[in-house]
């Protein structure tokens, strides 16, 4: 696993009206794998139909810490039974066929299901590992999911999938907040009359070392005020870099 | 797996500047997942960082197909040489810790890389399966990439991690929208090898004006390099702050 910080708190019943249906699935494994992927984005409501084996201890291991979305999981015999009470189904397998379904990729999938409240009840179907799902079975979905992919190697891994379409669910579930790059929590940023005060003391001490030269202090100081500029320091980190300065400038003066 | 249809075919070499980097992965079978998840996203650069067991049977197993995306990867002994050439390092792995990073979703991070075309060799690295990266191989980063997940479960198979953040750089690869980013002129951007031998330098140059305390050097350092490498210094820029701590350290010297 990836010991991965959480970007923001989402309320988990926001994904609650979407359950994730695998049909037939073979390896006890990729179910747990499932699991995990479901719960990584707070959805829990699983539904097996007809798995190969399960439970299994093999799906508990890959579940790894999901085994409450496993022992929560519902299996029955059908996809008709799992989907009876949806009011908007999506087959996310597909293979070429003679009859094209309509199509959606997971992002606007995500768009319809997490974030337009028109459907209540929401499947999102994965298909056997080898041969998704049948036509009969698609017959029972309203769209086709299409995970954009490599046209050589589009065989994604079913909890790869998974994770991939429940991520774009879980994103936009949420507040579209994007994180202000440089903004770094703990410590205020530095305001301009800081910097200026910051670059009057770094032109004094780069004078001090001689290494300001009067023909070209001006470009030199325009270089270097991009590159402290483009950093966006806090309060704390102009206080070491001034802290340099001042050492500078005291080792300079006892010469 | 999931046989899931191709959204549209795009060019493999639109995403062969970024490499995906592994550091001592525990176990084979997550190796060979990732290979199968950068490979259905078109990507094939794989570099592994003393990996616990490899090559092994279980990693080929589970690339399913990707066999030569595992072929080719580049096993080397420590995180500095697999991103050597790279000019922007991403880190996926994010405890809370008390100095923060400056953080990007996928969704940035993919904008970033595989949009702006800034940067010509990008490594997006991913830490231990239980206890992700360490704080001095953080400092090699310029961002911590964070997956948006359940607050309350938030680890990843990283296999899984993979494939987020591998199908954003497709999806946005295939957006054909150049965003400028930080326009810098003329001068190619630092390698992370150049930027290894500034800080040596600076690390030198501040031991040597007596800024250093053995008890405060190592924090000092962090700090320094979270300023340094936001900021994404080109060569010539580089070549500025060398010539001031040179500067400094002639001046020293003469005392």
């Amino acid at each position: 696993m990836v010991n991965l910080a959480i970007f923001s708190t989402k309320d988990a019943g926001l994904l609650s009206h979407i359950k994730i249906v695998l049909v037939e699935t073979t390896h006890p494994g990729n179910i747990g794998a499932v699991a995990r992927a479901m719960k990584n984005m707070t959805m829990t409501n699983l539904w097996l139909v007809a798995p190969k084996v399960f439970p299994s201890a093999e799906a508990t291991a890959r579940a790894s810490g999901a085994d409450d979305v496993l022992a929560a999981a519902t299996v029955c015999q059908s996809l008709q039974e799992a989907i009876a009470d949806c009011q908007l189904v999506i087959g996310a397998s597909a293979r070429c066929r003679t009859i094209s379904w309509p199509e959606m990729t997971p992002r606007e999938c995500a768009r319809l299901c997490a974030v337009s409240g028109s459907y209540p009840s929401v499947a999102i179907v994965f298909g056997r590992e080898n041969s998704g799902l049948k036509n009969h079975e698609l017959d029972l979905c309203h769209y086709l999911l299409r995970i954009p992919c490599n046209a050589e190697y589009s065989s994604l891994n079913i909890a790869a999938a998974v994770q991939v379409v429940c991520y774009e669910l879980f994103v936009a579930a949420g507040v579209q907040e994007s994180i202000p790059v440089g903004d770094k929590g703990e410590c205020p940023l530095a305001t301009m009359a800081q910097m200026e005060s910051f670059y009057a003391h770094l032109y004094e001490a780069l004078t001090d070392i001689g290494f300001m030269h009067p023909d070209k202090s001006k470009s030199i100081m325009r270089r270097l005020r991009r590159i402290y500029n483009r950093s966006r320091l806090d309060t704390k980190e102009l206080d070491i870099l001034r802290g340099i300065l001042r050492m500078s400038q005291d080792n300079q003066k006892s010469k």
